[in-house]
């Protein structure tokens, strides 16, 4: 898996991209019967774009699988917006003005009005959620929320400076692996396959949703902010401490920042931030970082090795080995 | 039905008290296994009360049509943590720092663990409806939710100082009743009974709900305030047109406030604003309020009184005729 060409994740084949079309729409059409503004939030959240690259997973897997097309994506629009919802309170708490280079809800709106909007969302992915018709699905995408809220809560209360590796795996799984797991997994309760086989395509979506973090952890750091739309060495600015500053901690622990991280306190001098930034991009602590997610998406590989050969087969393998090749 | 007693609203049914207990015991340990933070502020939010009415009603309906008790409390847990996940952001909008005279959860906490804090009962709710193993109940559950947040935002941008009669009423349905309606309707969901009863019990919800919302609506003019935990008159000083002042409306349509409202005015000054909550606590406006509740919790009556009876039966129509005579 080379690391140096730009590689977009869209799907070349036309019946998963009319999936993710019905996938947008079905999303979209939420909120129709109700309030004007929030029908305009929904719609302007959608249109700022995403990789959509859950619902593709879910389109992906589920064909492989043979799970029922129209109830794949009616999954799929009910992880994508359970997705959407978590960022549109995310925004707000970290007071994010851009998202993907574009203006946040949080932005333009009043908090009130964007703690609504994604509570509104919520709702309309637990309504996708439970017409599905499964209430294994169901409490899937229950206690799923439970993990990504509960991990929002520890970065808030206890993640601040936090320099432990184990804290840094958990708090990754809560934010992003726990959803691509989530994915998976339902997909796989709605396809006519064995429990064995479900978790086995559980734990393909976490250790892809591990590698997937692990990537955007790297990009905060090495990414354009042109692409990524996001200021570089955004996470560490706000305390946030993610494998590359880990790395670059146990190959300079003499380090006058790294001392004081290792003390507890947080780096509070921009200056100070700006050359621990510049000392991780030519220092070994990002290939080590790409390293690490390279190994999580050999063993999603793995765990998908033996699915039949098919074009969605292709394309899922096609996605899981660009997952750590991405721009952004 | 007379006004003028004090009459508690709490169980003489030993088990419906246990009942009760188990629903209170099922809601605190759904935080258990997560952040040590959102035990304590779940904690802190079960413990500052409330009337429980709809586990009250859910326990008792459930039980005179024959439901399943551990389904009926895993129920009333769920309905009941929704209900005060809604309270949790609601008081983060409205700035709330008292609710029934306790210190709210975003006095104490910033904004940030105020959203998560309700975003993580939100999801226990959810994980609770689908342990009800019903479908249709995940389906009425997220749709209520729908219909409340819609409510929330059309307050936020629609409502201040309208004094549309219509508005009102779907105001307090989408604030009220159609959580009492989700209440009744999952009950008898999950229990053996014809879909004809199920619309029934789903209309007994509604009307029992509108009923208790326009008390709530007087006790905000008339309540005492250290009962009621709010300042009086909190509703109009937000620019909020309730009932009583509906009714003053059409009676006084001279009156200068009136005027200036029915042209679109918020009255901002507060020596007006106290005329005018002294004016409509010296007019009918109170008793026409009552009279209407006393039509819906009629109607609510009317629609149980073909269940067989049963102590439960004599205690639900007892909550529904005091519903109306309370005084918090």
């Amino acid at each position: 898996m080379g690391r140096n060409q730009l590689i977009s994740t869209t799907t070349t084949l036309p019946e998963i991209q009319a999936g993710i079309e019905a996938v947008e729409k079905l999303m979209r059409t939420q909120a129709d019967d109700y309030n004007g503004d929030l029908k305009s939030a929904l719609s302007l959240l959608l249109s700022s774009g995403g990789k959509r690259i859950r619902p593709r997973i879910i389109l992906l897997l589920g064909r492989i699988l043979k799970a029922n097309e129209d109830t794949l994506i009616t999954l799929a629009s009910a992880i994508e917006l359970l997705h959407t919802a978590t960022l549109v309170h995310d925004d707000l708490i970290d007071g994010a003005l851009l998202r993907r280079g574009v203006a946040t809800l949080n932005s333009k709106w009043s908090a009130a009005a964007t703690v609504l909007t994604g509570d509104f969302i919520f709702a309309s992915a637990a309504y996708l959620a439970a017409k599905t018709n499964s209430i294994e699905v169901m409490k899937v995408f229950s206690t799923t929320l439970m993990t990504i809220v509960n991990g929002e809560v520890n970065q808030l209360f206890n993640s601040r400076c936090n320099t432990s590796k184990s804290d840094y795996y958990k708090r990754i799984y809560a934010k992003t692996a726990s959803l691509f797991e989530a994915a998976t997994h339902t997909t796989s309760i709605l396809s006519p396959v064995s429990d064995l086989d479900r978790d086995r395509m559980r734990r393909f979506g976490y250790e892809l949703g591990m590698a997937f973090q692990i990537v955007d952890d790297v990009l905060d750091y090495s990414g354009d902010q042109a692409v990524v739309g996001k200021p570089v060495g955004g996470d560490l600015r706000q305390g946030l401490v993610t494998l590359p500053m880990l790395y670059f901690i146990e190959s300079n622990p003499q380090n006058e920042v790294v001392q004081s991280l290792l003390q507890g306190k947080c780096i509070e001098d921009d200056q100070a931030v700006d050359n621990v930034i510049q000392a991780i991009l030519t220092s070994s602590a990002i290939e080590h970082s790409l390293n690490e997610a390279e190994q999580f998406a050999k063993r999603a590989l793995d765990l998908i090795a033996d699915l039949p050969a098919s074009p969605y087969k292709d394309e899922l393998v096609y996605l899981t080995e660009t997952s750590i090749v991405r721009k952004n």
